[in-house]
């Protein structure tokens, strides 16, 4: 691990060093060397396979400047978890790199927090990381397990295969204009754009639901980062197939539904990003094995089928559907 | 894996896909499923555990700004490869989050030779990462493998253990009032100066000297990022011990000694960072199977030894060594 440049620095180190981040017990954390060497050090089971994903998240181009500090710590976490739940990975551990501008013992203590209460919740201690003066920039690696050559890919979806969402989406897109304006959950005086805000600065990593899919024999999937439309165009052109999808069954909240018109909020469902739902395919003939909503209370809507047309999406009238805008006929 | 915000931004992951830089084959790559899913993915043999170093490198903090983009993607590749050697690891792969202003693709194809010539040399492939826009930034994560229980640790050193570095001292150190003002290697007429800069540079990690150090006995190690005397105090407060240190033994280059005065060259191979070489410790009984060359050429200099002084580190004569400076009487 590199040494900061500044003896502040050092301090910051101290900080992120605390048992509530960097020794949360996890199911397969006593293995791990965390903080404190030349490098964290660590085994894992021989029928398992480490998933990492790496996310770099920069002030004013991923989040606005100024922002809170506790939810931006939740959210950067949250992003990348997302990334092993599209595996169907289990939490095995991450690194940080943490650029600041200043050091800012109050913005520091609201981040961490934000950041070890995702932590906990899913057992995933921080083992390493580096702390420099900079321009405000995360860079948040995750790392999960998965057993051998059971990583839900995004490579796998066969024609026929069905086309299902977990929870609903569009609404941190629906968000985004109030969140780019300042407003926060905390102060936001209207409910249902209170509930939009919350979706965008505490989105739900689907590690249940990921972990699920795999057992139950789902054939790909990712999370929807950049909106429903071009993220699922990465799984036709990975699988080589097509898709048809029904715009209206994508699964929308109340709050969306009560916030926007009617065709606004359908082209935010089809194409906002930020939601961080998974957008899986799974054989026509494990349909009945699907319940409406997982144990967790994540719901499981069915949107659609995938086809032979390589890296097409239609909706069953056979309009061609864009990822950049929908307009509903 | 994260998408990028801009259309640009895919081209820069697919030059960093390129097979050059993506594909490199090592000795555990086989099992190894890169760049293209949510996440990358691998297993490791069993026996072995996972060494992860990251550093993160900012324009104008860690390195100047416009300066040449080959040096600077083997430079951030070789400091982090350094973290595994200081480990004894076995380079197994890296990821790169690399945040830019805006794409040039000279500098893109510039740096990823840098990264890439590097990269081929110690066999570890680029699996995985991020690009966005926004300030100079790069978070590089490195990790290696290590036989189980048998990586250097910094708190394994007893009273007793000799102290060695490998290679020179406070070469880089000495080059850097000229790196900052811009000069390098290609660009410099004084020979001993154009050693300094490439010191700087283009830093060895040494990785072979770090896995012949395990297997032959070191007791423990670290790399010399921050100056021989901050860094050894990282071994002495980890292993709860001191250090008696002969300054004239400590090894410098003729370059150093040539471009500096002597009293100057003494206190930057004492305190001068950015070296990269490794500071070891290894039981006294063992000295005698420590060669003064490595088959790869590097030195190996015995310059002191462990007492039971808690965290000081003195001279022969009994005067303590500050971090800060040294003033040779």
């Amino acid at each position: 691990m590199a040494t900061g440049v500044m003896g502040e620095f050092e301090l910051i180190k101290r900080y992120f060093a605390r048992p509530e981040i960097a020794q949360i017990q996890g199911q397969y954390t006593s293995s791990i060397l965390g903080i404190g060497d030349d490098c964290a050090l660590f085994d894992i089971p021989p029928d398992m396979q480490l998933a990492q994903s790496l996310d770099t998240l920069v002030e004013g181009v991923h989040f606005p400047g100024e922002c809170d500090p506790f939810a931006l710590g939740y959210r950067a976490l949250a992003v990348s978890l997302s990334d092993l739940a599209a595996m169907g990975a289990e939490p095995h551990s991450f690194t940080l790199g943490l650029t600041l501008p200043r050091v800012s013992e109050l913005w520091l203590k609201e981040f961490s927090e934000g950041l070890a209460q995702l932590a906990q919740r899913f057992k995933i201690p921080l083992i390493g990381g580096d702390t420099t003066k900079g321009p405000l920039t995360l860079s948040l690696q995750v790392q999960g397990l998965v057993p051998k050559g059971q990583a839900l890919l995004r490579s796998g979806a066969r024609p026929g295969d069905l086309i299902c969402i977990t929870g609903t989406l569009g609404d941190a897109a629906g968000a985004l204009p109030s969140v780019l304006s300042g407003e926060t959950p905390e102060t936001c005086g209207d409910e249902s754009l209170k509930y939009l805000l919350h979706r965008y600065w505490y989105p739900s990593p689907r590690l249940f639901a990921g972990q699920w899919l795999r057992q139950a024999g789902a054939t790909s999937a990712l999370d929807i980062s950049d909106g429903l439309l071009g993220d699922l165009g990465h799984i036709l052109e990975a699988s080589n197939v097509g898709a048809e999808i029904e715009p209206d069954l994508v699964p929308r909240s109340a709050a969306l539904d009560r916030y926007h018109d009617q065709d606004t909020a359908l082209t935010l469902a089809l194409t906002g990003g930020d939601d961080y739902e998974l957008c899986f395919t799974i054989p026509r003939q494990l349909a009945q094995t699907l319940p409406a909503k997982l144990s967790d209370g994540c719901r499981i809507t069915c949107i659609g089928q995938i086809n032979d047309e390589s890296g097409i999406v239609r909706d069953p009238q056979g309009n061609l559907l864009s990822k950049k805008a929908y307009t509903h006929f």
